[in-house]
C-alpha cells in the first residue's frame, strides 16, 4: 500500500483539535491543491469562503445544528456550488444582446447547473481533505451546513446561483486521535455491484448490519423508541428536526435556481 | 510538496488509454479506497455500479453525450446516491409499523436527502480518483450520467431513491500524457474568498480569463457565433443541448425523490 492509500485508509474524522495553530502556507496549499481537482468542462463552478472571523464561526457553530467544536476549529472552508460566477460573466460578456439578436432568452442556472457545480464543489471539498490528511492535519464534514439556507445565505453575502453545499473544519488531531478506530463500513458486497443495481433482502440486510450491530449496539442502546438499528437510524437521523430542516433548506435554495424554468 | 501534493497537483484527466488492463487486485484497491471515505452519520449514502459488460459500456459511450472514449474505458465506476438502501431498510426494520403507532407517516427521502447522498457519493468518487492517480492509473469524470434519466435508470434497474450522479472513466494512460499541461485554472483569489461571497467587476473578470484567453483562445477561435470566451462558454457549454438535457433529466430525478413532499 502506497503512501496515499494509507492515508486514505486511515483517515478518521477529527472533531477535536490541539492547540496548534495551522501555519498560513500549509492552508495555502490545501487550498491550492483544491483548486487542481478536476472540474466539468474547466469552468470551475465552486467558490471556496475561508472563515477566519470569529463571530461567524460562533454563529455557525450554532446554525449547523449546534457543534461548538466547529467554532473552535483552525480552519473553515465553505465549499460553494457556483454558477454566479459565470452568469455574471454571461452578462457581462453581452450574451443578452446576442440572444436577442438571435430571438431567444438568455439561459439561466437551474437544477441540472446547481447538481453540476455540487459536484465541482464537493470533488474540490475531497481534494482539500486528503491533502490536508498529507499533511498531519485533520478534518470534518458538516453537511447541516445546507440547513437554514436563508440564514447562511445572508451571512455570506450569497446571491441567487451559489449554494453552500459543504463546509469543512480543519485542524491538528487531539492526543485521543491516534487511540480512535476508524469508523466501520458496510462490507463491500452491499455497496459495490456489478452493471445492475441490486435491491437487498432482509437476510442481506441482516449481515450487512452485522459489524455495525456488534461494533455500536451491542449493549442495545437504541435511540429513544427504537428496538433495532433501522428505528434507530430513522429516529435518531432520517426522520431529525435537521433532516426535516435540510429537506425545507434545499427546496429553498432550489428555487432561487429554478426561477428562470422553463 | 508531499508525494500526496505532488500527484494532486499533476493530475490531468486521462480519455486515452494504453492498451493494458488494470489488474483486478487494484480494481478493488481503487474501491475499497473510496469505501474510506468520509459520509454523513455513516450512512453511506451511496453505491458503486462497476461496468463490465461491454454492450452496456457501449450504450454509455452513446447516452453519455456521445464520447466513444467511455467504451473503451479498463474500468467504469458509476457512483450513486443511494437512499434506496435504508429506505428499503427502514421498512424492513418495522418503522412503517412504529410510526403509525405513533399516529405519523413515514418519511421517505426528499431532495435534501437526495444533495446529502450526493455529497457522500461524490465525496467517495473523488477518492477513488487519487487512490487511482497514486497507482499510476488515470481517470475522467463523465458528468453527463445526469442526463438521460430515464434510460439510465432502465439501463442500471436503478429504484427511486437512486441517482447516478457521476460516472468515471480509469485506465492507464497512453504515451501522449507526459506531454499534457495541466489545464490552466482561475487566479486564486477569484475562487478563494474570505468570510463574504464576492461579486466580481469587469475589469476583475477581465483579469481573471486573461490566462485562458492567452492558452486557450489566442487565435480567437471561438464557437460558432461568438465573439468573446463569455460568449463562447455560454453557446459551447452553458446554452448546448447537452445542458438542457441535463436540467431537464436532474428535475426529472428529482420528482422521484420528492413524491412525497409535504
Amino acid at each position: 500500500m502506497n503512501g496515499t492509500l494509507k492515508l486514505i485508509d486511515n483517515r478518521k474524522s477529527v472533531r477535536a483539535y490541539a492547540d496548534k495553530e495551522i501555519p498560513r502556507d500549509f492552508k495555502d496549499r490545501i487550498i491550492e491543491a483544491a483548486m487542481r481537482a478536476p472540474t466539468a468542462g474547466n469552468m470551475m463552478l465552486y467558490s471556496m469562503i475561508e472563515i477566519d472571523d470569529q463571530e461567524m464561526k460562533d454563529k455557525l457553530a450554532v446554525s449547523c445544528d449546534n457543534q461548538p467544536f466547529i467554532a473552535k476549529a483552525p480552519l473553515l472552508l465553505l465549499f460553494v456550488a457556483d454558477y454566479q460566477r459565470w452568469d455574471d460573466y454571461f452578462t457581462i460578456s453581452g450574451v443578452p444582446e446576442l440572444m436577442e439578436s438571435r430571438g431567444e432568452p438568455m439561459r439561466h442556472p437551474e437544477e441540472g447547473d446547481m447538481m453540476l457545480a455540487c459536484n465541482d464543489a464537493l470533488i474540490s471539498a475531497q481534494t482539500s481533505v486528503i491533502a490536508a490528511e498529507s499533511l498531519g492535519i485533520g478534518s470534518c464534514y458538516i453537511g447541516d451546513i445546507m440547513e437554514n439556507y436563508e440564514f447562511h445565505r445572508e451571512l455570506f453575502d450569497l446571491p441567487d446561483y451559489a449554494f453552500p453545499v459543504t463546509l469543512l473544519c480543519f485542524g491538528y488531531p487531539n492526543d485521543n486521535y491516534q487511540e480512535k478506530k476508524p469508523a466501520s463500513r458496510f462490507p463491500k458486497k452491499y455497496i459495490h455491484y456489478k452493471n445492475k443495481y441490486k435491491r437487498l433482502s432482509p437476510e442481506e440486510f441482516n449481515e450487512m448490519y452485522q459489524p455495525m450491530q456488534e461494533r455500536y449496539f451491542s449493549g442495545g442502546k437504541y435511540f429513544e423508541g427504537a428496538s433495532n438499528i433501522g428505528q434507530h437510524f430513522y429516529l435518531r437521523k432520517h426522520a431529525s428536526s435537521f433532516m426535516k430542516e435540510m429537506n425545507r433548506s434545499v427546496r429553498a435554495a432550489m428555487k432561487a435556481w429554478r426561477k428562470n424554468e422553463s
